[in-house]
């Protein structure tokens, strides 16, 4: 496997995997990589190339055993070993992430943090939600990959400094701000805005 | 401007509106391709080639005027005008969606709708949450630019054929579920699990 694969790359991997969840969900349990074509709306050429990219996984002809291509896929994305997360800020946003059923075992939210000590002491969905000011404490002694920031947008720059001069490596935010990190930091958004202007783009493209 | 544009090109260009965005925000009037570049973390060439390829932008070396900027991307992204929204499913992802405070005037949210018929009559954020029987006939007699899915993962299809068979265009699924829908129909997915796979990716390839 190279180091570096395009991010587009890896995106299509996370959406097979989707796609392979819930063909097992419904009780599939052999893929032709055409099938899989199909269901993720991924031409099957590309399909074929990017698990032939990542090596064979399939027997010609007889199509993939769907368990193990899931595995091979969780593997190749660092998800096969457990992901403890955060999340900081306990809004709506916060609460949305604490009560997510996550398909990949290895994902697992450890704690929430928000400033409102009404809100410090409290369990969400079974997870313990501390006050703010234990951050930096929890992190030095929890191993922590990614933490996930939901705080207001005005309090964004504050959590990522202090996430980062933690010892955090990976950070997802949820208000798309423009923040530097230290090159050996990975920062990404979900943004909910960017991904509606998108659709809007193509109505127009159509006329619409 | 063509009409095929690379999706990850339209990508770039919602992330230099919300540079451009943050920047006003601070009392920014004028801005250089390098300032742009360095902000939103694209290469300064990537930055020029993508606003050349939308049409000359700026005076060279006086830079841009953001608002200027902001509304011809405005423009190409089909949100200078107003965008009709409805959300279906009124839990905790509806409940973010509804109080979100979007930046660009254009995206609108005129309503909700739930099964449940204790949130239906209500305002969450000014905005109606009607019964979701009401669906077809609100899609009928109001011009809807995007739906957004926040229902149950199981409940996601059955919304999705009701919204395509009342005509809508645009859809936002936040469950990445494999649906079928007809060519004219354009389906985007909002998934939080593949944003952390990617981060686990890119800490897997950093040795973490």
């Amino acid at each position: 496997m190279k180091e570096v694969t395009p991010e587009v790359t890896i995106r299509r991997l996370t959406r097979y995997l989707r796609c392979l969840e819930f063909m097992s969900e419904n009780g599939k349990k052999v893929v032709l990589s055409k099938e899989l074509a199909k269901t993720c709306k991924i031409s099957s050429s590309l399909v074929r190339r990017d698990l032939s990219y990542f090596g064979d996984f399939g027997v010609k002809g007889t199509g993939y055993d769907i368990e193990v291509l899931k595995q091979k896929i969780r593997n190749i994305l660092g998800i096969d070993r457990t992901r403890n997360l955060i999340v900081i800020g306990i809004g709506n946003v916060g609460r949305v992430l604490l009560n997510y059923q996550f398909m990949n075992p290895g994902l697992r939210i450890i704690a929430g943090f928000d400033k409102d000590p009404q809100k410090a002491g409290k369990k969400i969905n079974g997870i313990p939600v501390y006050h703010d000011d234990k951050l930096e404490e929890f992190i030095k002694n929890n191993n922590i990959s990614i933490a996930v920031v939901a705080v207001p947008r005005d309090a964004v720059h504050e959590v990522v400094n202090r996430l980062v001069n933690s010892g955090v490596k990976a950070i997802l935010s949820f208000a798309l701000i423009p923040i530097q990190v230290p090159e050996d930091v990975v920062l990404s958004y979900v943004e909910i805005e960017s991904e509606l202007e998108i659709l809007s783009y193509k109505l127009k493209t159509r006329g619409l």
